[in-house]
C-alpha cells in the first residue's frame, strides 16, 4: 500500500473584483480543513487565483496581463506556500503565468511538502478562440491570452509515486492521459473552469456538461490505470456560471469521492497508488498489447484526412 | 439529415456443438425482425458464427482450425448474404478468418446492400495469452489462435457516410477510435464476446465489466464525435458466461438504444450521420486543437518508460 491522502479542494466563484489576497485566504481555509482530515496532498483548480478571465475580451491583450503571475510564489501567494510547509502538505494549483521573456501560459505546479516547486505544466489543449466571436453566448478567449504549453506532458516522482498534471480541456483528449500513462503515471491531477452551458449550443446545459466531464476523466483513469483528481472552480462569476463536478477517480475508472454543489469545499480520499498495478499489469499492459504500427496517424497528422470520394 | 436505420443484432449463447447452419438461421431471424423495422444496416457480434472458442485450449493449434472460415461467403453463410441482398440490407459481422496463405485473424466485414464485401477489418488488439495459464479461472487464448490484424483501422465510404470497424477489446483502446476519427469516421461498428467475470480478478463481476464496456464505447464516441454500435454475443456458452450490453451510442457519447438481457434480440435506431458534425466542428475540431508535437510517445514507444528514479 502506498496511500496518499489526497484532498480535492474546490473553489467557488471568484469575482472579477476579488483580490488575490482574498482568494489565498480562502485557499488556506480549505488547506486547514484538509489538514484536519490528515491530507498529504491538496489539489486546487485551474486559474485558482483569479476569476476565469478569458471570458473578457480586451482588444489590447496587454490589458489582461494583470491577471498573470510574474513570480511564484509572489507576494500574494507566499502565505499559501508558508502554510503548506508548516502543515507538511504537498499541493498543486493553477494560475496564469507570464514569463520573464513575456510569454503567457495557463500553468499548474506541483509543490512538495517543503514548499519547493518540483514540477511545472503548461496547458497544451487550449479551447476557444482568438478573436471576439459575436455568435457565441459568451467568449472563451484562451487562444487569445495564452500560447499552447511547450513542455509536453511530463511526469514526476513525487510522494513515493509517479504524478502528472493536465488542465481543464486537456482532460477531454485521450492523448493527454496516454502520454502520461506511457510514463507509468499513477495520479493525474487537474483543475478546470468549465462554463455550465455550451457557448455554441445553448441546449447543451449542466447535465450534459457534467456527463462529458465525468466520461472524460473516468475513461482516462481506466484506460491508463491511474488515479485522476479533477477539481473545479465553480459557481457564478459576475453572471457567468461555471459547473462543479469535483471528483476523485480510481484506477478502475470509478468515482470514489465527489463534491456536491458549487461552493468552496474539500473532500479527502485515501488513494492507494498500488491500486494502479492490476490494470497496468493485465488488460492495459501496454508492452504486451499496444500495436503502434497501426497508430501512425495519431502523430503524423493534426487534422482529419477524409477517405477518397467514391 | 443522413439517417441510417441501424440494427444492433445481439446473439445469445452459441454452444460448442452448435452448427454454423443453426447460427445462420438465428441471424436470419434477427435480420427479418430488423427488416420489419425498416433497418438499412444490421450489425452482428464478433465471432458471430461460432462459440467463443479461444476459451478452449488445444495443444495442437491446428485442431482449432475448424472454427475458421476459409471463404466468405461459404456454404453455411451464403443464405445470410442472399437474405440480406433480398432485403436490400447492408450488414457487418465477425468471424474467424483462415486465409489461403494459412494466416489466422479475428475478422469482421462490411457488406453492402447488394451483398458485396466492401470492407475487411482484422482485430488489432488481441487480449489474453498464448499458452495455457493455470492461474486463470478460464482461458482467453486469442493470442494463441490469431495473429494481430495487419490492416490497421481503415474507414470506408458506405451508405452515404464514413464507416469503420473494430472488434471487442479494441474498444478499450482510445487509439482505435482516434485513428478512425482522424479519417472522419461517422459510425464505428464493433462486436464483442466479453466474459462476465475477469479471469484474473474474480471479484470483478458483471456490473464492473458492463461499466468498463460502456465507459469505453461512450468515451470513444464522444471524443471523436462518431456513432458507435456495439453488439454482444451473450449468455452461457457451455458453462462460460458472456455479458450482454449491446448498445448504440450517439456522437455526444449518450447511449440511445440498448438491449436488456442476453438472448437473441435486435434494436433499431435511426442514426443521423449529420449529428457528428457539431462535435467535429467545435470542441473536437482536430485541426484547430490537437498538438501532435506533444504526442510523440504514443507512436514512438510500445510499453511504459518510467521516469528516472529520484
Amino acid at each position: 500500500m502506498r496511500v496518499i491522502r489526497t484532498a480535492a479542494a474546490q473553489l467557488g466563484a471568484i469575482q472579477r473584483a476579488d483580490s488575490r489576497q482574498a482568494v489565498v485566504a480562502r485557499m488556506i481555509r480549505l488547506m486547514d480543513e484538509a489538514a484536519s482530515q490528515d491530507a498529504d496532498f491538496i489539489v486546487y483548480p485551474e486559474l485558482a487565483l483569479t476569476t476565469f478571465f478569458p471570458r473578457w475580451h480586451h482588444e489590447n491583450r496587454a490589458e489582461a496581463d494583470h491577471w498573470f503571475e510574474r513570480e511564484m510564489p509572489g507576494e500574494a501567494t507566499r502565505p499559501l506556500f508558508e502554510r503548506a510547509k508548516a502543515l507538511n502538505m504537498a499541493m498543486s494549483f493553477g494560475f496564469a503565468e507570464l514569463t520573464p521573456e513575456g510569454r503567457h501560459f495557463n500553468t499548474s505546479i506541483l509543490v512538495d511538502r517543503a514548499g519547493a516547486i518540483v514540477g511545472t505544466y503548461r496547458k497544451v489543449h487550449l479551447p476557444g478562440h482568438v478573436e471576439f466571436d459575436p455568435e457565441r453566448t459568451h467568449q472563451h478567449l484562451e487562444k487569445r491570452y495564452f500560447e499552447p504549453g511547450d513542455l509536453g506532458f511530463p511526469v514526476w516522482r513525487f510522494l513515493g509515486g509517479i504524478f502528472g498534471m493536465c488542465i481543464c480541456n486537456d482532460r477531454r483528449w485521450p492523448e493527454t492521459y496516454r502520454v502520461m500513462g506511457l510514463q507509468g503515471v499513477e495520479m493525474v491531477v487537474l483543475g478546470f473552469n468549465t462554463p455550465s452551458v455550451n457557448s455554441q449550443k445553448g441546449e447543451e446545459k449542466l447535465g450534459k456538461r457534467l456527463f462529458h466531464h465525468r466520461l472524460s476523466v473516468q475513461s482516462g483513469a481506466y484506460q491508463n490505470a491511474t488515479w485522476v483528481v479533477a477539481v473545479a472552480k465553480a459557481g457564478d462569476e459576475d453572471g457567468h456560471h461555471l459547473m462543479g463536478g469535483t471528483c476523485i477517480v480510481d484506477p478502475d475508472g470509478e468515482i470514489v469521492a465527489e463534491i456536491e454543489g458549487e461552493a468552496d469545499a474539500v473532500v479527502v480520499h485515501p488513494c492507494d497508488l498500488d491500486a494502479t498495478r492490476f490494470g497496468k499489469e493485465t488488460i492495459f499492459d501496454f508492452k504486451r498489447h499496444r500495436r503502434v504500427e497501426h497508430y501512425g496517424r495519431i502523430t503524423a497528422q493534426v487534422g482529419t484526412e477524409l477517405p477518397l470520394a467514391e
